[in-house]
């Protein structure tokens, strides 16, 4: 049960990187949801490759086809499944693979786990490219969100060896004009600055041969309080067991998160204060998440990013069936850092788990019945 | 569904901080594995309060009581179910509040998604003391493991805002003279230098009102290549899940994890090599884990914890009822640092989310019939 | 994962036969729900032994102790734990059992699936005793349920070879007086000819050291149209997965059943009819469920019993340890019938489906907030 | 969460009677296993409509396109997807459906759960259509299966008002005889008495303008003994939960089912003794189950099947829009008789369950690794 998620939702992901087609089923959303095919084209083109100079020049049409679940533009409450096929395949690129894994892949992990029964071509199941049916369902997440008044934004928050360091999201309350700013442009950053020197050090990476990694943060506005639960199914809990499904993803945190460890608990705790006739926390080193339970704060967290595994430099490895030391040099089309790419799969997953826990709390307001 | 873990296994854990008694129910673990009590209570000591200076003088014996699934020493196949009764509980500390939350504490989501409802005494089911069963469950999952060669050890990496540092687990193979130290005294380091200049800090923030937090580092050494599983049931996610559980737990990662968003690839990427006839990463940035899936070296990972959020200083809150500002001091006693006492719960976690992922996969081996 | 129900909610249930206690944990349950506990001992009172002199002899008193999830007699949201202490065991009764299977029992299964280190006594998990728990939860539900005003009643509809039926219980309406009649007395009959009856059959399977079955009839009244889900989360799949784990239950079916086999279309359909300005359907061979989900008529179900297995006469069967044939004996005080203590089970099977799917789908009502 | 199964392995369905696919995910079956796509396609045909005349006239392929999850005719591991192309559609059929609601079918209650949200046209995602995507999972069940020796079979044991009665499926061991002459026609009976009995029954409920049902039985041969689990996730209750998410199933039993309920103790219970050296029951009343757990035995169940909901004549009904009462008269191609169709459900239904449990005891054997 490696490829599903959800409790009262339930996405299935399938298909392989160089298999006929990619896709998703996602189950448990309610009813009546307007979905816009447009926007949600627009979403997936952020992640779709071939978009900038600074990503791999495959290029993938990255254009769902719809096989259920949706009529008239609504959902119907049966299970959603859209599929994109996959064209752009270059399977002799990756021959030699089954016997010699790349560092830092799933090669051979899954030649040990699968007795060697593995869709080696592209990273079979492990690709990158399952990030896309991810991102179908998230985008449909996103828009049942937003009936409600939630906003799930991520920008690159730190990018390379250097730090280059965007402008943080406000974790305080949403902050319309940031927004726009990074919708503005093609780059995931609010600070056009930030934005440069970070295409610069791609840029820089590909000519290097190598690959760099990087930091997403992600926050989601107008989450209401009160929503997730103690234990195994708080909201950490959830964001972060989808979150680590995106490949590359090492690790997961949630408001001063790491940093937290640093600080003492006079600094770190979020005093409450009556605003407005509302109770709510001054700061928001919590994240926006108290006990599992969202605070009314926005929902703040971060994912750190490895770089890229592909690399065009030869590396070390072993030939698996002659039981021997060898070198191997990745081909292919490789983005030098995926990092802007996972941006918009940072908010697919958050949207998916927070849709998940209201719709477990009863706190998903139910569409209005079709005339 | 919040307190349940697990797919094959299935953890529930109940009880409030107050309530009668808090315990565990471990279904799904094979018959016939020996269950030692007295090296389980070991372990349950090391999590339990009132053992060291730095900890709250608070004394609870921690004693489980054994209420089914276990017979002769060995687990039977039937749910594992134990309790541990509430005895020193003074409620009259906690009158206050449901009226007025303390900061970093759940008391306000709690109100909020309840209805205000929920059992405020302690912090109800919200208490770090409902990872007295969770370590009740790894214990005996760490005895599991232990049957096929499997140890896990974890430690303080770093404490408090200075990041007073431990020496590093060894994260390529197991060093037994390594794990010695750590055992050999009450403080979970290796160094007995830094135990010693940790303690220091923890009663410097008592002193001082205040709380620190710090980061644990885990380390699971034999566990075979090819468990787990690709996107959400990897064994990153698998761990994060349960460890997020971990009251005052906010970030996770694993292998160079954070650190690897700083990295370039032909840094992050652990080079495959043949060692004594067998194929191995040569560094483990990785941790032990691509693609979800184990390679085979040590799993290693790291949770920061969150500085305690119960601080004798008066703090800024909300008086909910009065619908006004209020001032709160946090009575009763109550640990400046709960790192130390995290230790084996990182242990706990992992053994589960490990054992869980080894009997789906169906690489636990089966014990021997009884005779 | 095997005693473990729901999807919302999250039931566990352990315990042996003859364990320290058995009980459960039921995790999901909304705060605020009130709990009276008199009635619910009332409750499992009914399914208690020892109260009828049809019954087993033996006399447990199924006195829970609450341990965990109810404060001031409420539901607080957390998990609720209570479990109820074996006393009356004589596990002397049972120790040739492991190796010779008694005809009828799981000792031969859990034996071989558990390599002999399964708890043999008294059945172990497998024992019927473990229904006792299943109440505690059942009754919970059966009175958060009343808060909505569904009513759940069940009757024995047909008892031993000779088929002694009771009078149905209304399938289109709930009647008041059929309730009161079939609660007016110790035995779970609407009428008091055909307790009578039914009483004297099991006495006469007694006497003749056999031991007799039936069919149990359940109806909900009150259940809105609209609940439930397609195809693997319908009502009927949900519970028929909760009354397959009550033991001794072998068969499962829901409206005209097995019966509508043998009618054709034009009989079995229920035709719909408007009736006080509502749509509903004027006949209820649906047993209230189409496509999974509630019409709004009353779910009515029924489940066929087997006769006890343990039967006083001499029975054949084999001794594992030998490898021979061998006649066995069971000893102990077993109940000719188990048919009217499953009565109540049924209830609180019932209401464990139907209020896990009404949560599911957000249609159990939110309880008002504490003052 | 609808339209899913499993525990280890994962089983999604998505589509509706006139989407433009419909489909499944199957996530969870090991690596390597050798998939016959002729053989299946065989075994899909067995449900196809439009073989038989007694079977609705039209006709769809179900020619499964292979999305993802096979290569080189084995598993990878990866979730295998396929999907069937919806051709034959007629929804101009359906227009009136969403006013008046077919008696017998789900058009009344998913229009109160969608809000009338629901995709109408042909029944949606209650189609019975949605059965043949559960049969390319399922005929990918019993191929997995077949590797380890089991054989599961099913027949039509009973037909229509009469109870045109088949001759019983061998409850004692697997009878190649009787297993040819079920597979030599195209009717799946045994007797070919009675398969012309039931042809001649089913054409006159054609003529008549109306429907039958019948029981359907299956078994499994060669399911070793310690399969399963007690309480919730037994045998019985994992075949019950997938065979209730076959349209038109309204009952399941197992052995002597609903019989047990009027034999004696000392009839019903299965005596062991020693054959050939092995402890095994003589008789086989538990259906090959006790406690949950597969005695060794064949694994026998039945399932009942209601008359065909969709009928020629005028039936009642109402018009939801206007208020009041109205006459429906069902158009379209349909079956006056589902039960031969359902067959091959019932197999694979019971080939989902089975594996599933097998993976989860870790009983199911890993295949050899690829060269």
């Amino acid at each position: 049960m490696a490829s599903v998620f959800g409790t009262v939702i339930h996405l299935s992901i399938f298909g392989q990187s160089h298999s006929p087609a990619i896709g998703c089923s996602l189950d448990g959303i309610p009813a009546g949801i307007p979905v816009d095919a447009a926007a949600l084209q627009r979403f997936l083109d952020r992640r779709a490759p071939g978009r900038d100079d600074t990503a791999t020049r495959r290029r993938e049409a990255d254009a769902p086809e719809w096989l259920s679940g949706i009529v008239d533009g609504h959902t119907t409450g049966a299970p959603i499944a859209a599929i994109i096929r996959n064209t752009d395949t270059r399977s002799q690129d990756y021959d030699g693979l089954r016997r010699v894994p790349r560092p830092g892949h799933a090669d051979f992990t899954a030649r040990v786990k699968y007795g060697n029964w593995h869709d080696v071509a592209g990273g079979g199941h492990f690709s990158g490219r399952l990030t896309a049916p991810l991102c179908i369902a998230g985008g449909i997440a996103l828009q049942a969100l937003a009936t409600m008044g939630i906003d799930i934004a991520a920008h690159i928050q730190s990018l390379g060896p250097e730090g280059i360091a965007d402008e943080p999201l406000d974790e305080l309350e949403r902050d319309e004009a940031q927004l726009a700013a990074l919708r503005a442009h093609n780059f995931p950053c609010i600070s056009t600055d930030a934005a440069g020197r970070m295409r610069a050090a791609i840029l820089a990476a590909r000519d290097d041969l190598d690959s760099i990694g990087g930091v997403i943060e992600c926050a989601a506005y107008g989450v209401p309080a009160g929503v997730g639960d103690p234990m195994f199914d708080g909201l950490e809990n959830r964001i972060a067991r989808i979150a680590f499904g995106i490949p590359a993803v090492k690790g997961v945190d949630f408001g001063s998160g790491f940093a937290a460890a640093y600080l003492t608990g006079s600094e770190n705790n979020d005093p409450f204060r009556m605003v407005d006739g509302q109770p709510r926390p001054e700061t928001n080193n919590a994240g926006g998440i108290l006990g599992g339970i969202s605070t009314g704060m926005p929902i703040v967290w971060q994912m750190a990013v490895k770089p890229t595994a592909s690399i065009g430099r030869a590396q070390r490895s072993v030939d698996l069936d002659a039981g021997a030391d060898a070198e191997l040099t990745v081909r292919g089309r490789h983005d030098p850092c995926i990092v802007p790419r996972a941006v918009p799969v940072a908010e697919a997953a958050c949207a998916l788990a927070l849709l998940d826990a209201l719709l477990e709390d009863g706190r998903f307001p139910t569409p209005a019945p079709r005339n």
